[in-house]
């Protein structure tokens, strides 16, 4: 019955690695808190580089300015 | 003054689904808790089915499975 | 499989009144999009009234000058 | 290490808008609470007006009926 | 840089199990997609058994039905 | 009507602070998108340490490390 919500960046995550992020944060609530994993959701939620901030920046930018 | 937030897997739902889905969670919360519908918000994330995943799965292979 | 968040203020709902919130919302994704009842999830988050703004101000104080 | 969520609507909103939304909430953290900006993170969501409802009806018509 | 939201019913988890789940799901983030643990935040949200329903049910009903 | 999702640790933020937090929140939506104060909603969520994980470790751990 958990929900986790995974939000990362939109920078070419593949079809694979979204099912290992599933598949990995379900066996962890099993793990640690015996969840029934049948029922625990995980959304994962891409957002664009222009819409996330850190440090005051737009991550564009960060990737930039690397 | 209330928010409501619908996820659901971004399969084809129709305009009219939303606006369906908009007047009734309103009302809901009109009917239950005599909130005021002016300012009540109801909002609507679509995600992808790579992005979905229950009992360990994406609901891109459920689908396919069936 | 849909995810319903319903976000309140905690001004003292009672057990009965989240019951058909959630009874409500989950009838409302079967009506208008035929969603399976069994993994509809419905999750209500009671949050203070000073910390929830409308219009510039903390409910708490919207509430005292009525 | 706060976070910042926005929700909006997508009507052409643009990057230089999206980059002072981002500045503007980082800055407020610290200046009420004194948080560490290199930690803050913020993240817009921009949401399709057929997906935003408020009272009673999707944004979609309420900007026609202006 | 990625966020995850890990919500849970308020059963009792201790602060092992929490620490658990955030040291897994940093590790997890870092592991399927070389995100940078330092600025990975991970946010546990322990929610009543009254404020959770599935399959029309208050959690706290469930609970008593086994 | 933009809404606006403060996360924050519960580590005695006074009720001016939030009301520092809505106000600014609401003012930077005007200022920056032309949008209504009326309809916009600031939401503060305040999170247990123990909850709360960045760089895989509790906050409550970093507070006592420092």
């Amino acid at each position: 019955m958990p929900f986790v919500n995974i939000k990362i960046t939109d920078e070419g995550v593949t079809k694979e690695q979204k099912q290992a992020l599933i598949k990995g944060a379900t066996q962890l609530l099993v793990d640690v808190l015996g969840k029934n994993p049948a029922t625990t959701i995980v959304l994962i939620d891409e957002v664009n580089t222009d819409n996330w901030g850190i440090g005051f920046d737009q991550v564009t930018e960060l990737r930039k300015a690397k």
